[in-house]
């Protein structure tokens, strides 16, 4: 268990009032415990509560060789592990659970009636989560260099005449042979129409010369994901989508220019939305600008313009504003990652945002 | 909407008196609507109603283009979700969600006071869907036949000095060769300590004479899936090994023989269990006989001996014993998946169950 991160729940919880909780999301349970459980249907439950009692409920089908540093309780298929939990729980008190915990579970401790009521206690981890420490921050880092090269080397596949999806495997290929242990996400590799679509699902087209080329990527270096957009052209640009990537490339500077300590998560949502409405081309942006990242690559706290949170240093983000205009086969994201120092942001990715076309031959010239 | 299906729902909702739910795992809502939508952290939710009211909670960046024949209620993320999907539930009755319905969702809802209480619903939703229909056995049945050819293209692998890394990516090669659009678990491909460890990761291992090979694999075919396990052994067998064998697959013949209607779910875990007890190695089978299996690999429905559901035709099941002995570095399992017909069963695996040995060129060799 990593006491430092442990400590800072505990004083949020008391902050909240909140003296027990489980935590039942892997990446929450990875994050304090540094062992990564996929239980799959079955329960897996780290309770924790301000008194210092701690339980760590897990299937016997996935033994710990390791000591955590807390007292693990097995159980098996047969037994009811819900019932298991709820034994250790204190019945008077309010009970957090984690918000992706199953129904299933939760409803059964409702109806052992295991605490006196149970709240959504997730955001006590995932504020906590927000905030990386040193550690956290040099696998960011790490993970983000890693993402813009192999950014740089996937540019010059999409001349080649591959499908969205062999550019998707020649993506993964990538991320492999950098030392990435996974994508943080299926990688987007999107021409013209399905950039436009921003849930496009990546198929057996091709592009074609003037098709911008949207390439949404990411990959896990050492648990912690890195997350980067570039939208590049085939040959050649039009003056009209030469003047959507200027917007969007233009937005994400004005976003990233707001995060910074002290400004709201809304601010850095409104700099990129109010300046893409300015120019025109606000019903086209239809998605909020960001979400954290860190372990996964959706952590809490959007970058959205309802979210009012304050920003701290330590926290690390996307900034993501997109146009996207099915019926002129154009979608252009232009996407970083932030990491919030004392005085502004680190900018995570280093692969230009220049307008780029990419040439027969795979290079890139810029075309500004 | 399949509304063939959906009776059988609303009769069992009836049954129950249940007269509203909502329905949320995705696959669940692909099962009654033909749609895959993978939310994310976002909500997506299916309301039905006894009565007849009926509507789908769809986030404004799943677009659905069809008609699916059902009311479509689009949200973006600006809005609350819950407190929508809240404005149709009836107040003064109960109601069933899903069991995967993450807290997050749930714990809003019950602040709401939407319902007068919520029950677990799913085991509706999935009692129905334990019981294929035509179309569903004809596509698992073809599922199947493909998983039988990869099994046979990818045991020749095991003797080329490959990790079990690289036979997992060789696995995952063959489904894409044979039409699968995906595998339907990460392919477990493990020689010796590692097929020892029902849990273990794959790793950078290779196998060596006289080591057991443990292949448990499937893929997914027009959104049904496929799972198989078979042991092998590396060039040649030791006496000890092949006792281990023979008791695994007799007890999976065992389980076979009692798949059939009107027998109960764990009748046929424990012909498994019961016969490797009685060879002395029932410590060594350390899990359930098996799992209902559909469009997802884990449906609900354990071949476990606490489950006394009867059998009922056209339910899909797997039955895969195993003997895992780390300190002998020896795993054995043999799993087929079944499907339940008038008088039995149908086995839907058909590569052979005869202790294999790989030999240097490739080839099998019976021994026993």
């Amino acid at each position: 268990m990593d006491r430092e991160k442990l400590k800072r729940i505990y004083k949020k919880m008391e902050e909240r009032n909140l003296p027990q909780m489980i935590i039942t999301d892997p990446p929450a349970i990875f994050y304090l415990t540094g062992k990564w459980i996929h239980p799959g249907e079955r329960m897996l439950a780290l309770y924790i509560s301000t008194k210092g009692k701690e339980r760590f409920f897990v299937n016997r089908l996935f033994p710990i060789e390791e000591d955590l540093g807390v007292e693990i309780q097995y159980f098996d298929d047969t037994e009811d592990s819900v019932e298991l939990l709820s034994k250790v729980v204190d019945k008077e008190s309010p009970l957090g659970v984690d918000k992706t915990w199953s129904a299933r579970f939760l409803l059964r401790l409702q109806e052992l009636k295991a605490a006196s009521s149970y709240v959504n206690g997730s955001v006590i981890v995932d504020k906590v989560r927000q905030i990386k420490d040193k550690d956290e921050q040099e696998k960011l880092i790490q993970s983000s260099l890693l993402n813009d090269a192999v950014m740089a080397e996937l540019i010059p596949y999409v001349v080649k005449g591959h499908t969205e999806k062999e550019l998707n495997a020649i993506a993964r290929e990538l991320y492999k042979k950098h030392g990435a242990s996974d994508v943080s996400f299926d990688p987007i590799t999107a021409y013209g129409r399905g950039a436009a679509d921003p849930h496009h699902e990546t198929d057996d087209t091709k592009g074609k010369r003037g098709d911008c080329v949207l390439l949404d990527i990411g990959g896990v270096l050492n648990n912690y994901i890195s997350d980067m957009t570039r939208t590049v052209f085939l040959g050649e640009v039009s003056e009209r989508h030469k003047e959507i990537y200027q917007i969007v490339r233009d937005a994400n500077l004005r976003g990233i220019a707001m995060a910074k300590p002290g400004n709201r998560m809304c601010d850095v949502d409104l700099a990129c939305r109010n300046y893409i409405e300015e120019k025109g081309f606000g019903k086209y942006f239809t998605h909020r600008t960001g979400h954290s990242a860190g372990i996964e690559d959706h952590e809490v706290g959007d970058v959205s313009s309802v979210n009012e949170e304050v920003i701290e240093v330590g926290q690390c983000f996307s900034v993501e504003p997109g146009i996207y205009i099915p019926e002129e086969n154009i979608g252009v994201r232009v996407e970083d990652l932030v990491l919030i120092t004392e005085d502004g942001c680190m900018v995570l990715n280093h692969y230009p945002k220049d307008l780029l076309i990419v040439k027969e031959d795979g290079t890139t010239e810029i075309a500004e």
